[in-house]
């Protein structure tokens, strides 16, 4: 027997009764592989610099009305026009943008299933309709059902890779998509640096495309919660419009311009990312029991015969904290881990293989 | 002759293309007394204590899924349970939080006019309907006009003080207002350290009622984007479902937990805030053709009989920058400054003197 409701819950839309927080329970670990961060911190030599300009400058004043520098940083980093591109508070603020400036009640967005959970969530507060497109059996993008699907929605959101599968959407198959597109179509890339692939050249030909960054992942900066928008200036007018004034704290900005200015110093630890992922997934195919996905990001999903809950907590521990993506459609007997250092994934592996031996 | 709308804008809401951004031109001046800043910048000692907390954290770790440590130090700060307390990257996330899980097309919203622009948009935005309660002609609030439509409405903002006019609504007359509320109260107090008064004990009383707070004018960190809400523990779990996970980056978090630490550093420079606007209000009183504004919060507004804009220029041309508020309703004739230190004010009020002689 459920308790009367008080009567100023009422107020609240009853979509949003109905659904559950994000939430993400708190582990401390000493390999801590469950939520896709870089391994490697920022650069020192790129901190202090921030640093140094933070000291100078007042605390006590707003940021620039449109952060510029980092605008134009931008536009020259992605090879795309500045009037095109907003920068949010993480990616998530500006997915939310774009949701808030199309979705209400009786519009429908097409999201892939598995992946990540905010658009979904997002959609349903807005009174949209989510429609699911169940990626194969092989854990890849259902391409024939996308285009069919997003021929008679209102937006279709892809996120290439994906989280939390590490699929990718060639840019044949997101041009066959984009072609087919009645509305809008975003694709967050929030992992693009590992699979190295972009759908900005796309920009050009589609002006209902919408593409997603972030500074969270290749970028070193999850602690920063910088994001970065990309699309045809026109659309990006209309999105700013839901995006709130002085979003980007003075901090986050000169961090992701010294990013952006030295680039150089976190490329090579993107490549090293990607060859360890390469490692551990050959590594992954040489335990028995346990079945790896390909991934482009830098993060593998695996499924393995015993519980994910058993494996989970054999691994935490022994100090390994993975990602239990197991309530995820789909995903019913996987885990999901991060790539690490190689000092790190070497303990992972170690750690998995006793696991599953047990 | 307006050209044909692309097609892809077609899948922007009406509400939203109807819209103007919220904008801000950017001007500088050496005395810029345009945004409600705290002149006097956060304490040297505060800078380096987070500055030094920053070189040990790693930037490439997301924050902390629940900002357990903050929200402490707010509870007692602010004399609230800390399950009813949400920190957001400013509090104009929460506002937006709290709008998107109670307003959908068919919801009704309560606001005075004139008051800060973001209620109105992002209303619009999600379909929701302004009813705006002008202030009476002394630009104060209209109480019994307020206690009628809360009683009618699904959602009342109240900004106490009130931006841009300074007006303030007495624990009586907000307390009127709550037990005539059909729906939810929205108090925010985003200046509320310059009136030494605060909607706080009412949460005591009243489980409809929202209480919104601001690191931006007070505690000196405009720059950084810190907000935070209190409510009813019950209606915080339904907000935080639109609140972004990982909103408040570690940098900001780090300040605001020093701010608090050292709010003994903060206190007495908001003494000297509400003194100069004493101080200020009673100049402006004895200038002629200038009319001032009892205000409570660390801004004033005043009608000139010269056109606003004149004066905008006169003083600029001066370096004075203030902020132009004539296209508000009821301000066709208003400027509004904000309080800065004692000879920024005084170079201010000297620049007013001789632009309303010329």
């Amino acid at each position: 027997m459920v308790a009367a409701m008080p009567d100023f819950l009422s107020f609240i839309k009853p979509a949003v009764r109905r659904s559950d927080a994000y939430t993400l329970k708190h582990f401390q670990a000493e390999v801590k592989v469950n939520q896709n961060e870089n391994p490697f911190d920022m650069p020192e030599v790129v901190k202090l610099s921030v640093m140094r300009a933070m000291e100078r400058k007042p605390w006590s004043r707003y940021p620039a009305f449109v952060p510029e520098e980092l605008i134009e940083r931008l536009a020259r980093f992605s090879a795309w026009k500045a009037q095109g591109i907003l920068v949010g508070n993480g990616s998530n603020e500006l997915i939310e943008a774009v949701l808030m400036v199309c979705v209400e009640p009786g519009k429908r967005v097409a999201i892939p299933q598995p992946t990540f959970t905010l658009y979904r969530l997002l959609t349903n507060i807005l009174g949209g309709r989510c429609e699911e497109i169940l990626l194969t059996s092989a854990l890849v993008f259902d391409v024939p059902r996308l285009v069919e699907a997003s021929g008679s929605v209102d937006v279709t959101i892809l996120c290439s890779p994906n989280n939390p599968t590490g699929c990718v959407l060639s840019l044949d198959e997101l041009r066959a998509i984009l072609n087919a597109a009645r509305g809008l179509v975003v694709v967050d890339e929030a992992y693009h640096e590992f699979s190295r692939q972009s759908a900005v050249p796309l920009l050009h030909e589609f002006k209902n495309l919408i593409v997603l960054r972030t500074f969270s992942k290749a970028m070193a900066m999850a602690g920063l919660r910088v994001g970065y928008l990309l699309t045809h200036p026109e659309l990006a007018v209309e999105i700013s419009k839901a995006k709130l004034p002085y979003n980007l704290n003075i901090f986050s900005m000169a961090a992701a311009e010294a990013a952006l200015a030295h680039f150089d110093l976190l490329e090579p630890l993107i490549t090293a990312i990607i060859e360890e992922r390469q490692r551990v997934y050959k590594e992954l195919l040489r335990i028995p029991q346990v079945r790896p996905y390909p991934s482009q990001a830098n993060f593998i999903v695996f499924e393995t015969e015993a519980s994910p809950t058993a494996i989970f907590n054999a691994l935490y521990s022994d100090g390994v904290l993975v990602r239990d993506v197991s309530r995820y459609p789909m995903l019913e007997k996987s885990l999901r881990i991060s790539i690490g250092t190689r000092l790190e994934n070497d303990q992972f592996l170690k750690s998995l293989k006793k696991a599953v031996a047990f």
